[in-house]
């Protein structure tokens, strides 16, 4: 076996990155079951840590179950490992710098929050929507007592019928199911389409909670590194032949956190190489909407056997009154339907009615042409002052919430997001959007939140402390 | 190997039944791994069915990877099998007729419905639901933009300990959780506490989506019949020592469907030897506030270390505006917490606000105690009535949504559950409960919805005619 040394990245714990590592040589197949593992001694030498340090390292890969140990004789690869365990790996996941950093993105945490990953709730039409809130619970029609319809409120699932449409993709109803976020439409569609020991294939950078989620279904995770170019597809090839990866799970329109969308050209080649390795595409089109001019989706390029859809409304109506839905084959949306039984992922009719009144007398539409504008105009400035600040902009701006942005050298992005914790201000540092190194100096900018005086004040005075 | 005949149920198709009885005889390893089963011919005499029947068992049992076949010498029992494969599980749920008969039960379906889990609209204090949402929609704490709590709204949880602590069982509100819903609640705790493999404890009869999530995981599930007098504990711990399950799942208080509640004698012996076998209970207690005068739960004699506690409001307040909650040691609600961030089983602040509201405002307990006592006087009236119809109730009645009633001699649940249907009567035979051939004369009645003329009317009509 050979353990080579690793390349510690700065504020994340040691043991973490050991086991990190670790877990996925083992993962990989690359350390073979039952095969031992150095002394010790060795091992401290290689990874130039302290004997403490590797020790808890091996206990928590012992605790995955990945490492056994003989009394006396080492440390062993293990032979029959169980699945990823999820309680282990949950368990895991406070102790790291990078989840302390990503908790306040996912939560109301700060008053400055250039990281975050909503629009501010100034920017949304909040009366129109607790007008329509207001009208709907005084709506005769409201059920009190009674439990959704399982695939949906028809009606919205109508509205939302003539509003792919309009988008180039036509479905049956039938094939358009509702659920009650992105997140858990995702949930429930791994635990359709994914098995564990599957393969799957996420860019990177990605949403983090691509990774968390998947972890939940132990499946192997690839990645692909996200271009401005869309990817290097001699690389994508090879991947897709080395790895098999079974599905591959991406956004292709405002990918979250680059911002980049894919040109029709990128998108016909990607889903040529997809379909020729068997790959099916889940396509989680949160953004698409806050697009000035959106390329098409993947989902309408190819239909629904080889993409499965999946958007919602949190970005743009409210992250509390939430809908999301997934568009799908028809044997696949019968068994999402029999998922959400199952699983509990049922929709609250209340919020299907909300959404639905707001598609269907225009709010929705309004609303939406409104931020669109916004976005652009406050992007615009926002990326001439990170450009005055330093930073560089690999993918450019063209719309949307998120502006991917170089640091200026020698800027360590976790560090100035610890930093900036302390002040009240939420960062989003490149390195939650996958562990790649090359992302310790990038970093997401939500252009609403960045667009004001105060939060590019303190950002300043931070990093010229930091320099 | 040993096919027995198998006791055709009518009204199920057949083939679903061979697959049922085959499946569980390979579930539970009455037939090894690698053997052969008989021949096609042999078999079609032993079952007494056509080839062509039983040739689409064998392909179905082929599709979840129970059996394997080699060409010209038969069929043989699986090797190694990966997990129950849940997309064929869930192909498989809407082929029979159970599956027909339980769906009007999650939906709206309906007008008559003395087979239905929750109670009337009309029985709802709809106006304070309704004035609630009205007041917390127009209140400006309410954050249209902003996320939940990860762990829950801090004053529902604070309000819920209160609330707790008056049924005996005192906690910290970090080890109160807020999901979505209770079957969510469940399905979240099951994805942190129990590994494929594992072994479950259900009662038999039990809530039917019980055993349709415990598919999802992958786990083997093993029942116990529930009894006036608990159990037979002699056989409970037979059962605990054999099979050893990980996780007895149930409800203590007006279980669903029989309304029977552990007396504190039967709870004491119960937890005893769980807590011996080492055997983990999770306590779902959705209808323990409609009882007029609750004994102990099982959480609050044994303590969180050995009962994880879940309940919610959607019996009582509303089904459409949820709330649910888990009550947990306080690692596992850590672990939750985690797992509602990745599983996007996060809770909605606006249905939060309205819970804690109604709670903290005393709403909750005018309307808990106005409905326990209606439900008291109902259920008298249909508990005569019932006995009046042939009916003996093995449970009696002690308060709650639910009597379980043993039809009169020689008539068929199942049968007048599909005959009411077609007259928009939603009835709840005893074989939707669990598989067991004595549920077949078992029948479940709402007692809200029974305490109606012309629910009686139909229903006397249907088993005149039936009889």
């Amino acid at each position: 076996m050979f353990v080579s040394a690793i390349a510690f990245i700065e504020g994340t714990s040691k043991v973490q990155q050991i086991v990190e590592a670790f877990s996925q040589a083992i993962e990989n197949g690359e350390w073979a079951p039952g095969s031992q593992l150095p002394s010790v001694r060795e091992l401290t030498q290689t990874l130039g840590v302290s004997k403490f340090t590797l020790n808890e390292a091996l206990d928590r890969l012992r605790g995955r179950n990945l490492l056994t140990s003989r009394q006396g004789r080492g440390y062993f690869v293990a032979i029959d490992r169980v699945r990823p365990a999820t309680a282990n790996w949950v368990d895991l996941l406070p102790q790291d710098l990078l989840s302390v950093l990503r908790r306040p993105l996912a939560t109301a945490y700060g008053d400055l929050r250039p990281g975050g990953g909503h629009l501010p709730e100034a920017w949304l039409d909040s009366e129109a929507i607790r007008q329509t809130m207001r009208s709907v619970v005084r709506a005769p029609s409201l059920r009190i007592a009674g439990l959704g319809t399982p695939a949906g409120l028809l009606q919205l699932r109508q509205a939302l019928q003539q509003k792919l449409h309009g988008e180039g993709l036509s479905v049956s109803v039938e094939q358009i199911i509702t659920t009650p976020n992105t997140v858990q439409g995702l949930d429930m569609l791994m635990r359709l389409l994914a098995r564990p020991g599957d393969t799957v294939l996420l860019d990177t950078p990605c949403y983090f909670n691509f990774h968390a989620n998947l972890a939940l279904h132990g499946v192997k995770v690839v990645t692909i590194q996200r271009r401005p170019d869309g990817f290097d597809f001699t690389a994508l090839e090879q991947l897709l032949a080395e790895h098999r990866p079974s599905l591959y799970l991406t956004t292709s329109v405002l990918q979250n956190p680059t911002g980049h969308s894919f040109s029709p050209g990128q998108a016909f080649r990607l889903l040529q190489l997809t379909q020729h390795y068997h790959c099916h595409i889940v396509e989680d089109d949160l953004y698409g909407d806050l697009h000035p001019n959106p390329p098409p989706r993947l989902a309408a390029l190819a239909g629904l056997d080889q993409v499965t859809y999946l958007s919602g409304f949190s970005k743009i109506l409210s992250a509390n009154a939430r809908v999301s839905f997934v568009v799908a084959a028809p044997q696949l949306a019968a068994n999402l339907t029999n998922m959400k039984l199952m699983s509990g992922g049922v929709t609250s009719e209340l919020f299907e009615q909300i959404v639905y009144r707001m598609l269907s007398e225009g709010s929705y539409a309004k609303h939406r042409k409104r931020m669109v504008q916004r976005l652009m105009e406050a992007g615009g400035r926002v990326e001439q002052w990170l450009k005055r600040c330093g930073c560089e902009l690999p993918m450019g701006y063209e719309g949307g919430m998120f502006i991917w942005a170089h640091l200026p050298p020698g800027i360590n992005g976790e560090q100035l997001a610890q930093a900036a914790l302390k002040q009240g201000m939420v960062l989003a540092p490149g390195a939650l959007f996958g562990y790649d190194p090359a992302h310790r100096d990038l970093m997401r900018f939500n252009v609403a939140h960045s667009d004001e005086p105060r939060v590019q004040q303190v950002f300043e005075a931070l990093l010229g402390s930091a320099l």
